[in-house]
């Protein structure tokens, strides 16, 4: 199975691709999707929409994961955020594509193995789950920490969160 | 030329359809797009998409405006709302419809003559401006307000905002 993970931001989308079979991992792809900061708003959120229906159908994940929100204490970028996060489930989901959203700790727990890992454990791991593999930035490291995260939970619970 | 005004949420997007022609504002349609909030998040974002995409298809809007957001002193809501609004803006800008945003204050002072009005105030000049027509709730009337302010700002300064 094919997993999209993605960390949606107005700014940079992170996202990476991996195939679960049974509980072997690989990689396929990662990368960036980055929107121009001088191009209005609704143009920015309609980028990145025709981005992610590209590399939806460019690669044709069959099940995707997003990490649940961290709700900013700062409200603008939590707007923000909100509305880049929305195009992308929007995106996923009109490709008919399932969606988990995980909780932070349960992420680094399946990556590092505790819930309380720092953020650079989890790049850290990522890379050594997916040796050999040049990964695009934090962005990309994160989205893989969900997609890994996602394929164990499928390979343990056999069943994908209802999206 | 005919107008969308939105007034984006995850539960009910309100939206209204004038025609505007110079001064001349007649109105053309209102009412709510609701999502089930016992389905997935995904799911309601793609189908609040489906619904805008089918009123612009049905109407064929030549020009767009939603309010500038009041950011929520709740981040939960912020993120909520942010996540209708992405999804919603988005569906308007992936139709190469140009989105006006405008201020509160703004489509006030358009609606009532004051950026200090009411809410309750900008309803009830809604439906003076629009005499004999049935408004499909708050929403639906905060909506059709955004899109006379859209209206008054292009006529008085013969351009779009840019979107």
């Amino acid at each position: 199975m094919i997993i999209l993970g993605l960390d949606p931001g107005l700014g940079t989308t992170g996202w990476g691709l991996i195939r679960a079979e049974g509980n072997r991992l690989s990689h396929l792809a990662n990368g960036r999707l980055k929107t121009d900061s001088t191009t209005a708003l609704p143009r920015r959120l309609a980028h990145l929409d025709a981005m992610l229906v590209a590399l939806i159908a460019d690669h044709a994940p069959e099940s995707a994961a997003v990490e649940e929100v961290f709700v900013n204490a700062n409200p603008q970028s939590t707007l923000k955020l909100g509305q880049a996060r929305g195009v992308a489930l929007c995106a996923v989901a009109r490709s008919g594509i399932e969606v988990g959203e995980y909780a932070a700790r349960l992420v680094k727990k399946a990556v590092v193995g505790t819930g309380a890992a720092e953020k650079a454990q989890v790049h850290a791991m990522v890379a050594r789950l997916l040796p050999g593999v040049t990964i695009d930035g934090p962005d990309a490291a994160d989205a893989l920490a969900v997609a890994i995260c996602h394929a164990h939970h499928m390979a343990s619970a056999r069943h994908v969160p209802r999206a």
